[in-house]
């Protein structure tokens, strides 16, 4: 097996992707080399943690033709794992390359690239007409591909052309799934990224994703910047390539978590990388020979914790969490909200059930209702709910289990002894984000360990007495006992209850599993029990 | 002038602390150094950046009967500023400690401390009588030093007591304000922060900075996490000292910008500092010897970035942003946004009118509402408009300048062309988060650079209708011609004017600025002048 999932959170996994040269852990960026520019060498990046690279085609052509050095190993001095980039780029950016598709295979074989792509034909911004033409062209050249290689050792990757136009990224995505490649890729999304379009790049990976065959990983091109990578392998990317942390130092720019920093803006470097801790921004900018080099080094030592970041989240379970924080590295990047909320059904049927419960899981507030673990929750008790009947229904704010769980106990006990028909009655915790969580649940993963903020947001609270109210329509009880936390809640729960019954009770607290209480809420029962 | 502030965000500041053996800049954190633990040493974490540190007066005296050394620097082996703390802490965790308040002036005088705290009397989680006890004591040793120091080359700080309880934390600030402390503390909230009790941490630190001469530095005891040292920059703190970056990896716990991790929880490093890039977790956990050191020079490099970071930020102007993002870190630290509603007067105040625009400002929903920035424009706006009359609005969405100014600039010469009166027309653009934005004030920092979200959530379409409405109440123009972005804001503007004014024309618009609506608009004025 080629390419092995050993774990997954949302659509982001880590994986193992087998190669002819050794493992690549995935998520991985693959850092582009460029071997005519000795600024920065393949031995330099290696000390980071990177044991695999990029580099383009047509720089091997140019070391064959200028050099007679005809293996990409010993052009990069690099024993490992290489992919090598076919120039689809150049052809995007210059709308042309002096390279024919057959050549771009037969050249990769012979350069011993580990990983190859054909010669796609990007489709850029080009009109829709022309969009469709590339996407053909493309499916043309991936066809032909099989036909040509001699060689089954090295793992061909086909890209998925056609953005912006979903429908053409879907039919290419399809017609591509037909032919076995090792790996997928999304075609450059270049120019949406740099239009800061993030929204319609998440519309053409969702539209790849869900066509492609899961098992295979997908390289998403041209995308190398740590604000938007946990964003991207959410969505179930796995592979990525950057000649940004090059590109950039050459630019004196600076690269951050949440954004990217002109080298003169900086007073002080906002990161603990050996660059960082060593220097300030002052004396690199004034190293006339080390800055472009530190700065590179920089943005790869950035990329790399990145990566890891991201794959201690997925371990976790918590990369939804460390999604929504990266998505607030710009309001265009938290635009994509709306997108989670469009798809969050297929996010659900990625994101694994279960997970070591290694740390709880965060909620702040409304977003998060777009969580597949949230959105699962709901689905599954709409599922039950359909074929439970209870005549009553005692609603219970969730607090800390210490103080809740004795009170709980002895109120059931009290009911047990003093109520007939008691198993009737059936217990419901009410809370952002899960809304409704039987009693029997709420121990259980993910309910088991989550915390909220002390005070929740007036839309917050609308989201969930909407859906009170809607898993109320389904239970249909014949009466309600409503323990109302008013500080929190206000008349938001109540109102949910109103909606959908109309016999309630209702105990206002303002400090919830009092003592106190407990006589009231059992009277309120037996009123309501007609005893 | 022993302390000089060269910039400020917020209440937050970058200052120079002079001591007699060098400047401190602040935001520092002094590492707390147990001159009896070689486990790290002053000289490795010298190399780290940090140029002060901080040492127990306890362990000067140990040092002093059992070895003889009288020299707090030469214990420490560093000729730079050193602070030395009193003894308090221990007197907080055991009840007593067994030096007097007079003994410690004395000893840190002859110790060499470069800044020395009197022995005060913390009140930690005593009922209220014992903590008023206690601020009335922690008072009485600060009045004492004045008469017992000889030395007055020494920084003496002066403790704020009394917390939880607001009133007493005045108390004792007001009191301390009148005797002249070179630096101000606010006394342990090591209980608080324990408990993840922000929200009374936050009331404490306003209490106390709202008291305290704004022009001296004030140092937060035992509060040295990532997740909150931005928070408590925001709201005033300069200085702050950690013991937790050796105590946590004593307990193999690994600091984390939003968290502590345990080693063992951790299969990825998170972070790019020299330690995480060279080792991975299963690799530091299995030294036998190296462990303890390697995770506090982790927490150390994190600690030391963390404060850069927010150093940049406040460069920047983007304080606001950066701790938005850290209260994110968890539920509970989250709470803390319902404070800054309540506190945003006061920050409004502290917080610097212009800045250099090294970066526009990011909002993305309601919670950046309570920014000073904002508030202040709403402030100004209001203030203004009570002395300005119009009979006519014009109220435009606000867009990308490119497309509204060239549109809006044919509008203008249309009306001066066409519409007699035109003076008294009165053009604004309505958006989130400055609600109401006078044409020619657009270029005016803050409101020339910012960012939104494409979409915007109900509640903060809600919070710009109410503030909208509020802004008109006070303008009580005659008629208004509304310019309404349907598919951002729906009817909320609209609602918004027909509370105010009763004579409204609106062109509803999906996207707005495009020249066919120029001449409805021209139309839409006509009607309304009467013409």
């Amino acid at each position: 097996m080629t390419f092995e999932v050993l774990d997954k959170d949302l659509a982001g996994r880590i994986g193992k992707l087998r190669t002819r040269r050794g493992i690549i852990e995935t998520p991985y960026l693959f850092p582009v080399i460029n071997p005519f520019d000795t600024t920065i060498t393949v031995g330099d990046i290696e000390k980071l943690g990177f044991n695999a690279f990029i580099t383009n085609i047509l720089h091997v052509r140019r070391a064959m033709q200028e050099y007679g050095v005809t293996d990409v190993h010993e052009l990069l001095s690099f024993p490992g794992p290489i992919m090598t980039d076919s120039g689809a780029y150049q052809l995007l950016v210059y709308g042309h390359v002096d390279i024919t598709p057959d050549e771009v295979i037969v050249l990769q074989e012979k350069c011993g690239s580990d990983i190859a792509v054909i010669l796609d034909f990007p489709t850029g911004e080009t009109p829709y007409s022309e969009a469709s033409y590339r996407v053909n062209e493309t499916l043309k050249r991936a066809k032909a591909l099989w036909s040509i290689r001699t060689d089954e050792t090295i793992l061909w990757v086909g890209p998925v052309q056609g953005a912006p136009y979903i429908d053409l990224v879907k039919y290419c995505a399809e017609e591509l799934s037909t032919l076995n490649f090792d790996i997928y890729a999304i075609g450059s999304p270049t120019t949406i990224m740099e239009s800061y379009n993030y929204e319609v790049l998440v519309d053409i990976i969702f539209a790849a994703k869900k066509t492609l065959p899961l098992g295979k990983p997908v390289h998403l091109f041209g995308a190398g910047h740590p604000m938007m990578l946990s964003l991207a392998v959410a969505l179930g990317c796995d592979l990525f390539d950057s000649a940004s942390y090059i590109l950039y130092a050459k630019e004196s720019r600076y690269m951050a978590h949440d954004g990217t920093y002109k080298l003169q803006d900086l007073e002080y470097f906002p990161c603990s990388c050996p660059v960082c801790s060593r220097y300030t921004p002052q004396e690199v900018s004034e190293m006339a020979d080390g800055k472009v080099k530190l700065l590179a080094l920089h943005n790869l030592y950035m990329l790399g914790s990145e990566i890891r970041r991201i794959k201690q989240a997925i371990k976790e379970g918590t990369l939804w969490g460390y999604v929504s924080l990266r998505l607030r590295s710009h309001p265009r990047l938290f635009s994509v909200f709306s997108k989670f909320k469009k798809y969050s059904f297929f996010l659900e049927r990625l994101d694994p059930v279960t997970k070591p419960s290694i740390s709880g899981l965060f909620f702040y507030g409304y977003h998060d209702s777009f969580n597949p673990k949230v959105v699962r929750h709901f689905k599954k008790l709409k599922n039950c709910l359909h074929h439970l009947r209870w005549n009553v229904l005692v609603l219970l704010p969730r607090k800390d289990e210490a103080l809740s769980s004795s009170f709980i106990k002895k109120l059931m006990e009290k009911i047990r002894n003093e109520i007939r028909g008691f198993e009737n009655i059936k217990f419901l915790f009410y809370d952002f984000p899960f809304c409704l969580i039987p009693l029997e649940l709420e121990g259980v993963y993910p309910l088991s360990q989550y915390e909220v903020p002390s005070k929740i947001d007036m839309l917050t609270k609308r989201y969930v007495s909407i859906k009170i109210s809607e898993l109320l329509s389904i239970l249909r009880p014949r009466s309600i006992v409503l323990y109302n936390d008013l500080k929190r809640w206000g008349k938001h729960i109540e109102a949910a209850c109103r909606k959908s019954c109309d016999n309630i009770k209702v105990l206002h607290t303002k400090e919830p599993y009092e003592l106190r209480d407990l006589e009231v809420l059992l009277l309120l029962l037996k009123e309501i029990a007609g005893q």
